[in-house]
């Protein structure tokens, strides 16, 4: 198999900002594997956050290349030579594997939802809501719901939670879930659950740092009834007993998962753990996201509107109805270039 | 979709009797699905231990034709719509879904292993050595070193174990694995357990009836390092973590999981929890082993000798070597009636 990659720059249409940081572009990394006379897609959304970047990607990519092999159906062995052999860079090995699922398809002539037993219909999708001013928020809030949006995804951590959250309120009565990427303390917690729950909030995500185990433990008393989501704290399928421990359910994003294949195992693992499950996503194009919505059937909360944050992007194949992502019936991951 | 369904006779090569029962033949039901000019076959292994047999393993499936729809690719949907609207009958879901597993291979021409990413190369199985006179169990443990087995599976709970057991290593040092089908107290384990020890016994499968989880607390201490694998107390998704608190691996077999898609989901919540995994089968011809060790790729422990024990095996297609069961390179399940 032939492996190509490159940087491709997205542009977001509004400034994105969360608890830890601002941005206006992203840089995501593009993979064509070529094989038989078949290309299959993927894209890589590293993230500084796990230490990752397109150059790392890349450098990963380059060294994976000679450990394919030339059978792009023998995923479970692939994958485990890429892990024995090389250092973990999730968001690249999540690119091959969704270029290889998209070679597997397109070789059989389904798309890869089917392949999976799965559908192409899949549950409303958020709309992410970055860290605004209160009246940014408010116009934010009144374009997602003309969009169409039938679920809200806040971020805070940014000191006017509150009132962000109370103004939302006065435009809609859309579901609201709350993210806070790390950004709390278990006081902030304590101040705010009880006005969360007034307002309705769905579920939060990730309140505090990945490591700070014991503030969700305090918070497991704290919350009633509103579900904790854990995000940062989510990479691979050993998180997954952790989890069950201190939150309630876990964000899987393919750029933590390494690809399908991990999700899908941690999605039977929260399961048998009765842990609830979100489908997320980094800032991306149709081509990373429609890896994503594969598996989306499968999941309780899908934030997969990362496409739907950018302008200009570089593929197209995914609908959207009734607020949700729609998958293609064309082979493989079902999007093309543009 | 069409469905038929036949109740065939498997007669064994030797009397198979473990701690509860003895039998010289059993009975399968044989699944035909026809679907725009491809058969799919599936196999049911009904067990009384369950409360199933053939009649009302083909009554389940009449009922479930109607249920299936006409795409053989929406194995999520139909299992769902099956699981709610008919009462549990594992074997013949078990046959259902094989059959649909054995379509969607033949509509992409793929072999069902390759499609779920896996390989043709499964981990040797082991021969199973029903219970027996000392005598008849040293004629049986020699045979199966001569046909090539590479492990032994020895059924235990019939008075003489220990006797056996001796007599097996005085004929080979092959690795010995041993089922008590429930058949044990916790006063049997523990007078025996250092005898295991000394025998080099590789686990120890069942010893205590499936709802007598004390008696497997109590085992825990007494084991000594011999893995503790739950057959009879392992059926589906929400029995996994049960078992990771009271014991070391379950054992899967088709007709208690329903299935390959549970099966699946079963071994990545034992992974997550640290379970081994066994996958096992009942009495069964090529057809119903050949469903199984599509997933046996995945397991540590893979007892898959159904097919081995029976004569005139109604399907063929399996290969053995290096005492192991060999997958087809053929689409769907890899096998054909005779």
């Amino acid at each position: 198999m032939e492996l190509r990659s490159q940087t491709r720059t997205l542009t977001l249409a509004q400034t994105f900002a969360i608890a830890r940081d601002s941005r206006d572009v992203d840089h995501v990394v593009g993979l064509e594997l070529r094989h038989d006379g078949l290309v299959g897609h993927g894209e890589a959304s590293p993230y500084d956050r796990y230490s990752e970047t397109p150059e790392s990607a890349r450098e990963w990519l380059e060294r994976a290349a000679p450990l394919i092999g030339d059978d792009p159906f023998d995923l479970e062995a692939i994958e485990a030579r890429l892990d024995r052999e090389l250092p973990p860079q999730a968001a690249a090995r999540a690119a091959l594997e969704a270029a290889l699922h998209d070679l597997v398809g397109k070789r059989c002539g389904q798309p890869t939802w089917k392949l999976l037993g799965l559908t192409s219909r899949t549950p409303a999708t958020s709309f992410t809501l970055g860290i605004d001013s209160v009246e940014g928020t408010i116009d934010r809030a009144r374009s997602a719901v003309e969009a169409g949006f039938r679920l809200l995804k806040v971020k805070v951590g940014g000191g006017e939670d509150l009132a962000r959250l109370e103004a939302i309120r006065t435009v809609t009565d859309l579901p609201v879930r709350v993210d806070a990427n790390e950004g709390w303390t278990v006081a902030d917690a304590r101040a705010l659950l009880p006005e969360l729950r007034r307002l309705r909030v769905e579920l939060i995500e990730q309140p505090f740092h990945a490591d700070d185990i014991d503030s969700f433990l305090n918070l497991r008393e704290l919350r009633g009834g509103i579900p904790i989501v854990v995000d940062e704290g989510c990479h691979r399928l050993p998180d997954v007993a952790r989890i069950a421990r201190y939150a309630d359910g876990l964000n899987l994003k393919l750029a933590k998962t390494g690809g399908i294949r991990e999700a899908l195992r941690m999605i039977h693992a929260a399961r048998a753990l009765g842990l609830r499950v979100m489908v997320g996503c980094m800032i991306e194009s149709s081509l990373g996201i429609a890896a994503a919505a594969q598996i989306a059937s499968l999941c309780d909360y899908v934030d997969l509107d990362g496409h739907l944050l950018i302008t200009g992007d570089p593929f197209s194949g995914l609908g959207f109805a009734d607020g949700a992502v729609v998958l293609s019936d064309a082979p493989g991951l079902g999007v093309a270039p543009r």
